[in-house]
């Protein structure tokens, strides 16, 4: 199953009836104070506050759901080092799968415990994309479960964009939403759910400027990857995906770049002033919003506050 | 206008009728992981969202309420170097009165702006306790402004104890109610809260051992000081006074005392677990009931997390 114009609507429906029960409503807050700062009225979906602590929970879900019983019997794959190892395997616990993950041997410790706590079945392999998928492949062919990949699917990306969704309910006069871009998943999802249940509202894509593939992609509307990157948002170091592209091409504004200061900088200001927990990658989008303030001038924004696992003896606060 | 058994239930209506306006009504949150982790059901009241990001904004509102419209003319004076002199001035702000602020001259630059932004007017002194009350008691004489303390006022007593009656109001089958204890104004006005409106909810304080004074009161039966203090929880390092210490001996059932670790621990637990900033303080009441678990396994059980106002550049994570 594939975007269809005709069918998104009902499309991201569905994905939203499905995953209801196995996801957090999360909470959308307020800052009197970054608003003055702003200029305009932000309304921030706290992602942070899903459960593992990220969007990605909504992905993962929606995937396996939509799988056949005869597909779930056998299970689930992904490659990832990141939030969606761990939102797979929560996911696949939550519906009673089993969830294989290919992860680098060089993965933290940490991310690894993690991935284990919610169930997850670890094959280590190396580092390079090339051997995550070769792994993930072979795990395929073995147990005969079903590859999922983070950002590039369809029922991935629905289950993403239910957060803006929810975001459009509870605020239905958005004039724009700010979306963090790494593999593409959520700002795909985030530009569906906008088009089809809040059409004047546009929707902007905030990248660092270390891993500029989305900024460029959509300049020369062709896929562009990333050779290296050099970010602090350690989330959004991926590249877009043929599925989620186009959807991308269409339905997206603009993607705007911002710097890692500027991304620490609104980092700082969501820890100071609204008192939560948020991940670099997380605060992108208000860096993106803040570059652009002028532009929204007494508006009604919408930011997706995409996650909050962040490794503590790390902050960029000093 | 001092504590009495008979009056207390109705005072503490009143307070809350009163400042209602003027604070947030913060949420009540929950982590299944930490009440696994604790083997009881945990309630956090979240005064780290309040305004100016602690629950003494309720007080002072309070006193501030609480004066005459001749008084409220001649504005307030509190001696604070930390959140009660934000507090007093934010309040003071929203009330359209003057507040006055004794400040050591080497409190951090960064508090005497925050105070400056609230409007507060500060008149810097030495940091000796002496020389705080003797540069209030001048401010009160020239001006008429009318002293008001941060913990040991009646009126800020109940203002601060209206978080807790909020939190049974929510959730009003609390077993037990932790509540970190420094200069006893938080304290005293959770047990009134607790003791005429859930009246079988035993409250317990926390304290950090390196300003152990209020357990060491409860013990001897009479205000006992902190000669030196060595604690993380910066907040705490104050002592009681003779309008709380009566409160406390009264109604609160034992004080517990905490390691600076256990804070950190605690505090970590809840940046990490519940996506959300707290300062040490806050953390002291989930490090006593950590601590102490074994006495509340299966019970429910309210913890009143004080506040968020940390230096993002000393967080405890390394």
């Amino acid at each position: 199953m594939n975007f269809d114009p005709l069918l998104a609507k009902n499309d991201l429906l569905e994905a939203y009836k499905l995953l209801q029960p196995h996801v957090h409503r999360t909470p959308v807050l307020s800052s009197h104070l970054i608003d003055e700062l702003a200029g305009c009225k932000l309304y921030f979906k706290c992602e942070n506050f899903q459960r593992m602590g990220a969007f990605k929970m909504r992905g993962a879900v929606n995937a396996i759901m939509n799988l056949s019983p005869g597909q779930q019997a056998r299970g689930v794959v992904t490659h990832s080092s990141g939030n969606f190892a761990q939102a797979l395997s929560l996911a696949a616990k939550s519906l009673g799968v089993k969830a294989y993950i290919a992860m680098p041997s060089n993965a933290p410790e940490a991310k690894k415990a993690a991935v284990r706590t919610y169930g997850g079945i670890i094959t280590l392999c190396d580092s390079t994309p090339e051997a995550r998928e070769s792994t993930a492949a072979k795990i395929c062919l073995e147990t005969g479960a079903t590859f999922i990949h983070p950002s590039n699917d369809y029922q991935v990306i629905l289950g993403q964009g239910t957060a803006a969704l929810e975001l459009i309910q509870d605020h239905p006069n958005l004039d724009a939403l700010f979306v963090p871009v790494g593999g593409g998943g959520l700002i795909a999802g985030s530009a569906i759910a906008a088009k089809y249940f809040s059409p004047v509202c546009i929707v902007i894509g905030a990248e660092p400027k270390g891993a500029d593939d989305a900024f460029r992609s959509l300049k020369s509307g062709k896929i562009e990857l990333n050779q290296d990157t050099d970010t602090i948002a350690d989330g959004l170091r991926t590249n877009l995906g043929d599925v989620n592209f186009p959807i991308i091409r269409e339905l997206v504004k603009e993607i705007v770049l911002v710097s890692d200061s500027e991304i620490v900088e609104a980092m700082k200001l969501i820890f100071e002033r609204m008192k939560i927990v948020i991940e670099p990658s997380a605060a992108t989008a208000l860096a993106g919003l803040l570059r652009h303030k002028e532009n929204f001038k007494g508006k009604r924004v919408g930011i997706v506050l995409s996650g909050g696992n962040v490794d503590l003896s790390k902050l960029p606060f000093y």
